[in-house]
């Protein structure tokens, strides 16, 4: 796919944060011209799909900064640098639901936003878990609430757009083409 | 939601570039504390799943300079400040494509990562495609090469990750749920 590459000449990282790093990088299009690109570096994030022995969804509800509002999300968060996948998502699933589970499925993986963005998505289901007494607590600036609804439920949110963002309705659509339940 | 929301002591924009704005944000969390909150500002984007006579999906192969490699993903763009979505999308089908339609049929919306950044995707399917043979150009700096694929075909892109990203993994999670191939 060599045609399509673009050369870097010059890197520039404007803001290197907690959750994101911007960089902006001039560089050499197919044709020879030069442009610039906006990148935000990420190190991934994981989202898991919890099914309880009642066959009900596990979601967590979150104020959402960007979006000034709340949404109804599936477990997720980022990886710890380096961190293997599989390792963040039962640390996430314990920290923001209190359940515990050895056995996840990985169902896909996907870039969220590859325009600008290189945060990449694993997904993973897990249909067997237990209740945590102890469960680890979470980030010490993040809210959650544990929602359980059923498939049913689920897709009237998504409606309602309560459930509103790609790892949730992917996962919602993923189970619906499952007809599990 | 009232208990979940995070109210803004200070905003300070960091960097406002051509595709991304980074915001970075003193918040006052639910128990009283304070945190910083990074935020991507995006005027959000579309995609469209295009079918074609033949029941081909057309997709479009790009490179990701975020990922330093190339997709397979479906014609997207984002959206001019103010912008219709579905007349982002009727342009970006144009331009990326060379097809034209006057029906689009919205399938689903969602924030890509909630987490960070406020870009919304609006999807959507239309199977009344026409060639065009004065096909507007694109944006200059962009250098994109039509594929159709059926749907099985697809879906090999998607183990061999060549298809990679949630909305067009989304898109053929959905073409794959309405088994019209």
């Amino acid at each position: 796919m060599k045609e399509f590459e673009e050369k870097t000449i010059h890197t520039e990282t404007i803001y290197d944060g907690e959750i994101v790093k911007l960089q902006v990088d001039d560089v050499t299009l197919p044709d020879g011209k030069t442009s610039k690109r906006e990148l935000i570096r990420h190190t991934g994030a994981v989202g898991i799909i919890p099914i309880t022995k009642e066959n009900k969804i596990v979601f967590v509800k979150q104020y959402r900064k960007p979006l000034e509002k709340v949404l109804v999300e599936i477990p997720a968060g980022k990886l710890e640098d380096g961190e293997d996948p599989e390792m963040t998502a039962l640390r996430e699933l314990e920290e923001e639901t209190g359940y515990r589970t050895d056995s996840l499925k990985f169902v896909a993986s996907f870039y969220t936003s590859p325009g600008f963005a290189d945060e990449l998505m694993h997904l993973y289901l897990t249909e067997d878990i237990e209740p945590v007494e102890d469960a680890a607590a979470g980030d010490e600036d993040e809210f959650v609430e544990r929602v359980e609804l059923t498939l049913d439920e689920a897709k009237q949110y998504v409606k309602d757009q309560r459930i509103h963002d790609a790892k949730t309705n992917y996962a919602i659509l993923y189970l619906e083409s499952l007809e599990r339940m």
